[in-house]
């Protein structure tokens, strides 16, 4: 693969990502100073991830906020594909999903395709898939969403729900069609060939139209969802997407569950975050007094990254950091030193509250009787009181 | 497509059926008449339809006659697409199966195909699909099968049973698997890609092997689960398959439940059956005189394969039938009295039981739960009482 070549699908991301020539190749828009003003105004506050172009592009945002201005719902959908535990890069769009459905006070649907992950990784047995589902699951809980207006679908648990709506979907996509957005071959098996259509059926769960903020890597499966809804007469899903978390390992690839090292899960005890950060790829010099006297890189050190991406929603903070880093003033040993802090305070509050999820979790997940929507009345009831 | 050229696909049967290259194309076992005999004589009874040859070939029935000789079980499997009515050719792989169970004491699953309708017809709704599998079902039931031992399974309402074992076949197949077997294109949809994973799921809802008596129509979708079975497991299912009946206009096809006139439904009134059997294609001569003189042909002759596939038990009437029908002696129209007077007798019982079969429906109904399983107690039962 040339240096300046790179590969972004659902199930593989390779090379270093030029996100300008991906919202070309993907077709999708920018999201521009204007349109995020537009955001932060409806929003009634700003957020650092937009701000900062971590998501940086979209489809039919536009629309949406057209929408919400006149008066009308949209709901929310996001998800995860359970192949391990969760890492901070997962918690990315779920978190800022958290602010979305604060400040537009709408509903929220979070998909686990633990199917997907059977079908996508050879030596996966499903009842694993689903046990990660489920463990997935108390991170998504644990950054407070409530029961009241958020539901959580596991795709095996749920498939008397998705199914109807996938088929519908199905009907309408070819093998044609899944060749051109994700390359699959003769040799794709076909419940990977079927799956798009199940990662689509959220999207219609509702009458009101979906907002789905999303890794960029899973635009594909929307942009065949957006060429089928008109056609069952039903709203294009509009789209936000995040840039990938980079590895520990450093630039040219995603966080990814399946590597041990190139991850911090949610579930690392302090120890390992020192130990994995400690290690992780750095901008800095060789060594100190080279450092002092030609600075670090921050565009390329992970733990800067982390900290813009996720842990130091504080801009003028954040600056410092930076401009120190760059100027040499500030080691690396001292930038990596505030990310284990920040990584192991946010772990320390996550862990309890991931601990007390489990008892909640129950009345999160959708009841597959077809039926568990959360309607229009999902907002506007009070029954738990404790929001 | 030249004279002596024929297809048969699950979804498209065209031209004159050879039905021993038929044997030779799909690669299956004609049914010797060794392989009869031990039928019989296991059975306790002959059954005219594999007397005639109308079940003419097969898979592994060898294997689950050997086990059920050694004291093992097997349990029965068939179904329907409900694309429409019930016709009289879908009896008959179901009055066979109700032989089968009665013969062998086993247990029987009956799958109802309504999404498959749904993605193989472009213009049918999942809903009027549903709905005429609901009807189907009725049909099944009047034929005499007991809740105690029997169930129907209906894709979209058991999907939650069907789908974690049709995902352990899906991951196993490609989609080349598909090209060959069923001729699959780029433009074939994602529906349809899939489906065929479903169709395989009923044969290990039980830890015994299956044995599936089906149009031979449907062997495809088997041939790629025998391939399956031993990669999860399994035991590959056994087959027994049954010429396709003929459409009233007469040889070239199969009777097809979307082909109005082509068609006796169980549905037909008296009137109906008799205007239909009237135009139905016959071996006669074109005159009365010429037909006593030359006679007609009861090999191309729709009334008398009607009589010899189903409704004509008696072979030593059917003989009578035939060498009169061949010597001219008998017209065409006292052919067609005979039939005619036959299907109605067989609707006026069967429309009854039909109507019963509304109230009884519930319990044959595959419970969603995805632990309804007939499980090894099923037969030993006998809290219907009515066996």
């Amino acid at each position: 693969m040339p240096e300046d070549e790179f590969v972004v699908t659902p199930w593989r991301t390779e090379g270093q990502i030029d996100y300008d020539r991906l919202i070309e190749r993907f077709g999708t828009e920018r999201i521009t100073d204007e349109l995020k003003s537009r955001l932060f105004r409806l929003a009634g506050e700003d957020h650092y991830m937009v701000r900062r172009s971590i998501f940086f592009s979209h489809r039919d945002l536009g629309s949406i906020l057209d929408r919400y201005e006149s008066g009308q719902k949209f709901f929310l959908y996001t998800g995860r594909g359970p192949s391990g535990h969760t890492h901070i890069g997962h918690l990315l769009p779920w978190v800022f999903a958290k602010w979305l459905q604060d400040k537009f006070d709408v509903k929220m649907y979070f998909q686990l395709t633990d199917d997907e992950k059977f079908f996508s990784k050879g030596a996966l047995e499903m009842g694993d898939a689903t046990q990660y589902a489920l463990e997935n699951a108390l991170d998504f809980v644990a950054l407070g969403f409530k029961p009241r207006n958020t539901r959580i679908i596991i795709d095996t648990r749920n498939i008397r729900t998705l199914y109807p709506i996938a088929a519908q979907v199905a009907k309408r996509l070819n093998f044609s069609n899944t060749k051109a957005v994700f390359g699959f071959t003769n040799e794709t098996n076909l419940g990977m060939i079927f799956y798009t259509s199940l990662q689509s059926a959220p999207c219609f769960l509702e009458d009101d139209p979906v907002l789905i903020p999303l890794g960029v890597d899973q635009d594909p499966h929307f942009r065949l969802t957006r060429d089928v809804a008109p056609k069952i007469g039903r709203h294009k899903p509009a789209l936000m997407h995040n840039v990938m978390m980079p590895a520990l390992e450093g630039p040219g690839g995603k966080m990814s569950a399946s590597s041990e090292t190139g991850t911090i899960y949610t579930i690392d005890t302090p120890a390992q975050v020192r130990k994995k950060i400690g290690n992780a790829f750095s901008g800095g010099q060789p060594d100190k007094e080279q450092h002092r006297r030609l600075g670090g890189d921050p565009d390329v050190d992970v733990s800067y990254q982390y900290l813009r991406m996720f842990f130091e929603p504080d801009d003028a903070k954040l600056r410092k950091i930076h401009d120190d880093y760059r100027s040499g003033k500030m080691l690396t040993g001292e930038l990596k030193s505030i990310l284990i802090e920040k990584i192991n305070a946010f772990l320390e509050v996550h862990q309890a509250r991931r601990e007390e999820a489990r008892d909640a979790l129950g009345e999160f997940l959708l009841e597959d009787d077809g039926n568990d929507r959360l309607g229009n009345g999902g907002t506007d009831s009070s029954s738990d009181g404790n929001r």
